[in-house]
């Protein structure tokens, strides 16, 4: 039995992955007049004095919801917001098993950005923190942006920024272990959906030269004044790719330094990773199959390879990402998770290596380490405290 | 310390009253490969292929959402939706303590009928069944009635549909003990807001006579005709009150059989209960002080008196009906929870009491009592069965 049909079987027996339980006993009189009435009177007009409150006296403080609308979900593109939720329910359960964070799984019955939006927004105040999942690119960007206006509480796409933060901490090591600045190096992307372009706004904002960037997408290098790009992608082609070079993504590779993937199978050959710079970085992240075999682009002359799968080294796997940041929100009450949290948190994950255990095959930790959310949790509530977001 | 006060010290203790775990392991590559990724894209294709699916392959199966908006949160009115929380989360630790329902809590900041039942309607595909909670009358009726038609899952507002049915069940334990028939009693009510008209509706579906049925609200008793009514009001005055009687609530009373209260303390005298008929049955349910209290009550000549208190006999809690009610209606995947459902939780409840065991001070079991919702639950399955709505 492979994998799925085994995963299929599991979850036929599972009957969910999650399960809400009560924190509290109900079995005399006494118990039910102190969580239910006529007792909860009194918590209840203490948030309606200050509402801030219901973070103290609800599940509130621990809670985030996972939502989607099941447009985009893993690859296997516009399922159905139902047909998501088994995704959604993995991902509650990564969050409470490593960062005791309370998750919740829902699925909105709408493709439509204004509706979405409004949904979200106003269940605001049943969480503390939302995590978006598995939203089609481009509507994900705008409903990012838009519910980071009207929530109180933070607001985090994972397929976008989750990614990012591991790419650019094992990117990191990799440059120590190379002996490369990442001011310095040329960067070439494939893929320019919601995770490319997340990641090289973030590598960019860790300290890379937009200018030695360059996007690819299946059209090629993308380019400003490109009429074929949505909006999210003319933003990015007008700050990268600063030579205003066209071409292939085999043209984009000739000489770069990194190469980072998160678009599709096989789609890099041995002879464009041979045409890389000496001692290059090479990130196929497509998943389950890599836009290089990780043997085949050591062979080609890749010094260091990760991809998103488990049974190779450097594996880039968002879960070492997602659980720590939300703890660190939670925790500090942030209001939001900006930049410079998801900064922190890159150089968080990176540090987990020290410097003299770094090597080709060790730039990125353990996507099972469960001591690692605590590392980057702490990084963020100091970043969030700098940037006077945290509101505890 | 006073209950509330002591409530609320608990619940800064407590940090939540609900939480959510994970059902599976993931502590190696091969628990996360079943439970996410890759394995989940299996779980995530049948349920594309058939949404039925999501029941089992999800925890949608045993999922409910306690759902408000704060607008009339037990006594205290219009708290707004986070100051209501308390309350849900209460109300989803009795869901699992009672009946092994898997209930989560959410508000809606939003007043507006129309935005609150297209939220939930999107939200449907996450959740097998809605228990609305506290949500101010006549809104209440609108937004009910329009989610029965949108969504493909059980909806059921508590406040309404619960205490009617255990309303209902005392009554039919009460009337065996004093030897009269539900069909041929004056009936009495004080109260015409969203539990006072569930009840008297209820009351009928059981087989009261509507026309020897008799409504009041604090300008006296609801006649056909009246202009101060809302659309509700207006349609039970339309079937009640045969005798189109005008007058006070004490008018009512007299020669009444059965005295039904849910509205405020202490408005019912020891006069009024005198002028009812002989062998009354008096249900005083204002919360936490009733329209009289049960001691004056039997004073005044009532044989068998019924509260929402736990400190006195015959205690009318809802607690009865809303965990055995969910858990039928999830069992059979039924499509909604109808009257025939409700009727059957009635007699069921009432029989919980064997005849023998019947008398004046025990017409109702203990709201405590968890065999109660096992028993429920298959009357609940039996008429969802029979009326054709139970989908397995």
């Amino acid at each position: 039995m492979n994998i799925r049909e085994e995963s299929l079987k599991k979850h036929y027996e599972w009957n969910g992955k999650i399960e809400v339980v009560s924190r509290v006993p109900v079995e005399n009189r006494q118990d039910l007049s102190l969580a239910y009435t006529p007792g909860v009177a009194e918590p209840c007009l203490e948030i309606q004095k200050d509402v801030n409150k219901s973070y103290e006296l609800t599940r509130r403080k621990n809670l985030v919801a996972v939502i989607t609308d099941g447009t985009a979900v893993l690859g296997l593109g516009d399922i159905g917001p139902e047909a998501g939720m088994p995704v959604m329910e993995g991902k509650c359960v990564l969050f409470k098993e490593f960062a005791d964070v309370d998750a919740f799984p829902l699925c909105i019955r709408s493709k439509d950005v204004d509706t979405i939006v409004n949904t979200i927004t106003l269940l605001a105040g049943s969480f503390g923190g939302v995590n978006l999942e598995d939203i089609s690119a481009p509507r994900c960007f705008e409903i990012e942006r838009r519910l980071k206006e009207t929530c109180d509480i933070p607001i985090f796409h994972d397929d976008q920024h989750g990614t990012a933060i591991v790419v650019a901490a094992a990117l990191l090591n990799a440059l120590k272990v190379v002996g490369k600045e990442l001011g310095n190096v040329r960067i070439t992307m494939s893929g320019a959906g919601a995770a490319g372009i997340s990641i090289a706004k973030h590598l960019i904002n860790m300290g890379a030269d937009p200018k030695k960037l360059l996007m690819c997408d299946i059209h090629g290098i993308l380019c400003d004044g490109d009429e074929n790009l949505n909006p999210a992608q003319a933003a990015m082609a007008k700050i990268t790719n600063g030579g205003k070079m066209r071409g292939t993504l085999a043209d984009a590779l000739k000489g770069a330094d990194i190469f980072v993937g998160v678009s599709a199978p096989n789609i890099v050959t041995k002879e464009m990773i041979a045409s890389m710079a000496k001692d290059s970085i090479v990130f196929p992240m497509a998943n389950p199959t890599p836009e290089i075999m990780p043997d085949l682009a050591k062979e080609a002359g890749a010094r260091i390879v990760g991809t998103g799968r488990s049974d190779f080294p450097n594996q880039i796997n968002n879960l070492l990402a997602f659980p720590g940041i939300f703890r660190g929100a939670l925790d500090c009450r942030a209001s939001c998770i900006n930049e410079e949290m998801k900064v922190a948190s890159s150089h968080a994950l990176a540090s987990l290596i020290p410097e003299d255990e770094l090597n080709e095959e060790n730039i990125i930790v353990s996507a099972l380490n469960k001591s690692v959310a605590p590392v980057v949790a702490k990084a963020v509530i100091e970043a969030a405290k700098e940037t006077g977001v945290a509101r505890i």
